[in-house]
């Protein structure tokens, strides 16, 4: 055993990122054989159809006219007060609920995450999430000394699978007070699902038969909202955040990483949406106390654009229509995707929307290894294997999926 | 009882800003007399004699000309290489010490503390620091369910308190098998002291006494490097942190706030120095979990903001020519202040650089409050009141000190 200074609860984490080394392995591809011969489906972030990195025109041009006095200084601990404001008008548009809502910045949608889990579930508790899923929730849980349980995201008709959720919310609040459950929806990382206002009406109606003196925190992380499809129709579904019984907490994860491709600025927000004032003044507070005790405070910078945009009708329909053709272009490639598969009689888990779709695999592993060998990378995940389509070019879409068909029957074993 | 969803430790949590209550007060103040007429010694950030924000033109010229391709882009979840490279040579100076060291990019200082405490303390353990100390540091220690306690920072003849420092490691390591301890220092927030290198000597030898079987780490919060002299004399102290026993981690939490006056970008660095090769390669994988698990990755326009500066030789001699200059703005003030507090008998806690220095109260919030009859703005502390001079002009300094004196004679009971 080597030497070690660390508390008991963190000797020998560390963290083994897949998607980084797929990446790496695919830059090394690139290198030897040159980009144009090599499918990269590794990267998280948007590329346009010559893989150049993506942009937006409107947040470069308004950010890049910030003078440093709105960039340099601090932000409030919680936030700046008009970025709150603004921030629920980005998040909410014309579907804000009808109930106390409050918005805290946080570092992107990980830190809404990070807030949520600590302050809203006890030590040991196990926090609920769907069987697919983007791998840092469980090190989020793991971290906080939390466990993580999943549902089956799917029934066998590739609907939301409301039984399994129902079952698994009532499992562990036999056992504890409290459930910090987390969806991610609409565009779902890593399959592209959007939850339908149905299944929304479902997942809300076995939310309220929970009784009173148990404790529902719903995460819902939207951090492909603003590729999912238009505007006021993929956010509908949170006017239904109106009127909920107060033992029901909701928090939208808003991230600008990618809608408003600022990946590495770091800023988002947790916006707490309940029907009792206290338990909003209490979100508030509670959040606030825990970001000075985390980051301090979130970068001012990028709290200064989303409030310049959104303050400006021109700009924010400008941002908007820039964000439509990128959705469209995701959409093109995943159609090409996706009508090849049907011919090479691949399945694909449901894909609607986003940056992401999934091929279930019994060994993702051996799968993503064998595709290297045809120069396709791609990221070998629990249940299957993902594929970028923010990052796939439509020109190198072609045979991908028949080559996937071929490597699963080979060596999905 | 209001309702309440928070988690049992969360429960009732609220962050109540002294900082911010002061400033408030000194801005309602400047609305009502106009600016000329207030002294508002509140403000933890650099300004000019005018009162005007100063950003240092090298950081403004070098950030100004990054392309968004170097902002928007995810940074790796530790740092990017360059960075975690360049900030050691902008941590250490020419006094990189004789050790294994390991950096990882945390949300400034505050982030580096954040995982200080929860990587390297058990739940429930006791926290260490001085007792003047920055307010923040119960916070995070309470918020992650820690408990802080403190030393005497200064004995009779006002040094370092080495006796009192002592007896706390002792008594704490008596009950505990391992301590996390903060030491904030050169230029110490709030009061400016620096710790003589025979002082430091001292503190490492109470350390290097501690039985194998415990284990310490000596977080070193220097947010004020940049203005603490001349920069390889500030950073001597360093060097020592080489050779230690294997169960001393020193961890360097270097923030870009104040030195680049970019505090709202919020970047910075923990940096580890070890003996053991292992204990190096265990922060490096332990902290890289918990930035995953809290914030995902920091901010990159900031990171290649200091690479860009560490990478350009012309560059680094310019902005260290730039705090040079500001340095001496604020020892200009502090002589200012100090030479009347001499005058009018006014107690001061040894200052030696810094943005702050503190006058010891038995009563702060009332000599605080008295000193608003005049428009004299300042924060009150829990040992003393805190004048910022890194934003009191030097034109307004004269007076302030008699005043000071005035109302510690008036009101301090």
């Amino acid at each position: 055993m080597p030497y070690s200074m660390a508390a008991s609860h963190m000797a020998g984490k560390s963290a083994t990122d897949k998607i980084f080394g797929a990446a790496a392995a695919a830059n090394a591809a690139k290198a030897k054989l040159g980009r144009e011969n090599v499918v990269d489906a590794t990267i998280g972030v948007l590329l346009d159809n010559s893989e150049k990195l993506v942009v937006l025109p409107t947040v470069e041009k308004v950010y890049k006219s910030l003078p440093m006095a709105e960039i340099a200084p601090y932000a409030g601990i919680a936030g700046q007060p008009d970025f709150l404001e603004m921030v629920q008008v980005a998040a909410f548009g014309d579907n804000k609920p009808e109930a106390y809502t409050k918005a805290v910045s946080t570092s992107g949608g990980s830190g809404a995450i990070h807030h949520t889990i600590w302050n809203y579930s006890e030590l040991g508790d196990t926090i609920l999430t769907h069987d697919w899923y983007w791998d840092p929730y469980s090190v989020l849980s793991d971290a906080m000394l939390r466990k993580l349980d999943t549902f089956s995201l799917f029934d066998a008709a590739n609907k939301f699978n409301i039984e399994s959720f129902a079952s698994k919310v009532n499992e562990l609040l036999a056992r504890q007070t409290s459930l910090v459950v987390i969806l991610n929806t609409p565009a779902h990382n890593p399959v592209g699902y959007s939850l339908s206002g149905d299944e929304w009406d479902q997942v809300l109606e076995v939310l309220k038969k929970v009784k009173a003196d148990k404790k529902i925190t719903l995460l819902v992380d939207v951090a492909y909202l603003d590729y999912a499809g238009e505007k006021n129709a993929t956010r509908a579904f949170m006017k239904k955040f109106g009127g909920l019984p107060e033992n029901i907490l909701v928090i939208v994860a808003y991230s600008m990483s990618k809608g408003y491709t600022v990946y590495g600025m770091r800023t988002g927000a947790m916006i707490g949406i309940s029907s009792n004032q206290d338990v909003a003044a209490e979100f508030a507070n509670i959040n606030q106390y825990m970001s000075r005790a985390t980051w301090s405070n979130i970068n001012r910078g990028a709290q200064q654009l989303l409030t310049a945009i959104y303050k400006d009708a021109a700009a924010q329909a400008e941002l908007e229509k820039e964000r439509a053709a990128y959705y469209k272009m995701m959409a093109e490639r995943a159609e090409l995707f996706t009508t090849e598969a049907r011919e090479a009689k691949l399945a694909m888990v449901p894909y609607i929307a986003g940056f992401f779709l999934s091929i279930p695999a019994k060994n993702p592993d051996a799968v993503c290894t064998r595709l290297r060998d045809d120069n396709i990378f791609a990221v070998p995940l629990a249940k299957g294997v993902r594929v970028a389509v923010c990052a796939l070019p439509a020109g190198k879409v072609k045979g991908v999926p028949t080559k996937i068909a071929q490597a699963l029957a080979e060596v999905d074993k």
